[in-house]
């Protein structure tokens, strides 16, 4: 069974350079010079029911907002400014006009929170079950988008919130964390940073396999959200476990040179090209135990 | 249950002006202001497993060929000339690496064919059919973008090529009009274009909606493709009707003021605000008998 990100690299081997296209493709989202002398960011982002959200138990507007609420973070991580979207929402048949309307409540709520807009989009229906997929155009606006590749040995590492245990909820109601990219982008010591959507350790792993860095991690340091402490209640894991591990934290996750304005410090980047954690003093190997796509 | 359209008109009425987008939803493609002196158009468009193509049929390739054909279509009818596109797929479990690169290919080439490229994506998998979502990026590029709007009585309405019985194959390897969209647009005579995805019944309803027109169609002028030929033979149904009303030919149809550059011209905008045919002389209704998407 192939993985993502198998085919992402293989997608990124084949991407032809262009003009149009000065950074390659492995971030958040794409880098376009339009004009010349501007850049314009693309992300897309598509949620499926039973895999994102469920559509037996979420209401269409939560689902729209979370749809819509991805992209923003993706936005997010790359110090951008949301402006425009659009979406194309496949319907499972004899869905209700109502029900495809608070779809589109719930994206174009989750967008005007941040001033962007939904500007198009391409509705169908079929026998399988929801599909919504939201494409996001960002600006940099005066701030260079931020990239994962980009952290240096001895860069702190840090996060913007508590993590773990999402799956409580949070993964349908979560803010994305737009003013707090654009701060950290606007600094000048932020190196690298990407969205935590897959969990800590597995996208510290794709931010250091970008930047050809290694990172310790030390344990303490971690905020632990109180979902991962009532998550751990429930299933005797630790709660660090899932502050570590668990996907759709939608923090951001990011290195500095120096003190940030914004973010809690859970460690440092390291020239060897490992995941530690450090606990008690003592140093193990973080595997990423997050979320990986299967396909 | 709801249809497509009254989604549509549903969103339209609920979208906010601003100095971003100039024109409202509604089109083949949204338009905004980006930069503010110039315009970018963007269009999204999904392919459905079972509805668009058929993945225990149709290889990888020509579904990832289709996927990015339809939304050069798209760029065909607003007469814009494509630049970037991002795709997200939704792969059922189980799928191959190979699967995924070969749709990812049949984008590529397909894009490549006008000069665009695929500069991100999003792929997941689930228990669900094939799905995949392709966003495009236009530049207008010093042609002015046609829309369905603007068609006047006394144009005569045109297209570019012949129609019906796309489903014996032609739905799956159409080339996009790309190059007559720019033609046409170029020209300055053109008043209103859309590409015929849905037949050539139903789209010419929704461009004479949007332009508040009317039009006759004359029956004899209709270029009547050999497939709806062969198709009406398997199926007793009249090659005509093929012509008229099968979905996915993708040609454009259009109006103009005069005589344009290229197309067949098979009828004429009215003032009245009725679709008519007009067969040996006489005229009767011409009911919008194409593909409307069921929600």
């Amino acid at each position: 069974m192939a993985r993502e990100f198998d085919l992402v690299d293989w997608i990124r081997s084949r991407q032809p350079c262009s003009a149009l296209v000065p950074v390659p493709a492995g971030d958040d989202m794409a880098v376009l010079k339009w004009p010349p002398e501007q850049l314009l960011l693309v992300g897309v982002d598509q949620v499926l029911d039973t895999v994102h959200f469920d559509s037996a138990v979420h209401a269409p507007r939560d689902i729209g907002r979370k749809a819509m609420n991805r992209n923003l973070s993706d936005c997010a991580a790359m110090a951008c400014l949301p402006v425009a979207a659009v979406a194309a929402v496949a319907l499972k048949q004899g869905s209700s006009l109502e029900y495809a309307q608070e779809l589109y409540l719930g994206m174009q709520d989750a967008a005007a929170a941040f001033g962007a807009v939904v500007v198009g989009g391409d509705t169908g229906s079929w026998r399988g079950n929801l599909v919504m997929t939201v494409t996001i155009l960002g600006r940099s606006a005066e701030v260079q988008p931020v990239r994962r590749r980009g952290a240096r040995p001895g860069d702190g590492l840090y996060v913007t919130g508590a993590l773990g245990g999402s799956l409580l909820g949070r993964h349908m109601t979560f803010v994305p964390r737009v003013a707090e990219g654009r701060v950290l982008g606007r600094c000048g010591s932020v190196t690298a940073m990407i969205d935590l959507s897959d969990g800590l350790s597995r996208d510290l792993l794709h931010l250091c396999k970008a930047s050809e860095v290694g990172a310790v991690v030390d344990a303490a340091s971690v905020p632990v959200h109180p979902d991962a402490v009532e998550l751990s209640r429930r299933d005797g894991k630790r709660a660090i476990e899932h502050a570590l591990h668990d996907g759709e934290d939608y923090e951001l996750l990011f290195t500095s040179r120096s003190a940030p304005p914004i973010g809690k410090r859970i460690g440092t980047i390291s020239a060897e090209r490992s995941l530690l954690i450090e606990i008690d003093g003592r140093q193990t190997p973080l595997e990423a135990g997050g979320w990986e796509h299967e396909l």
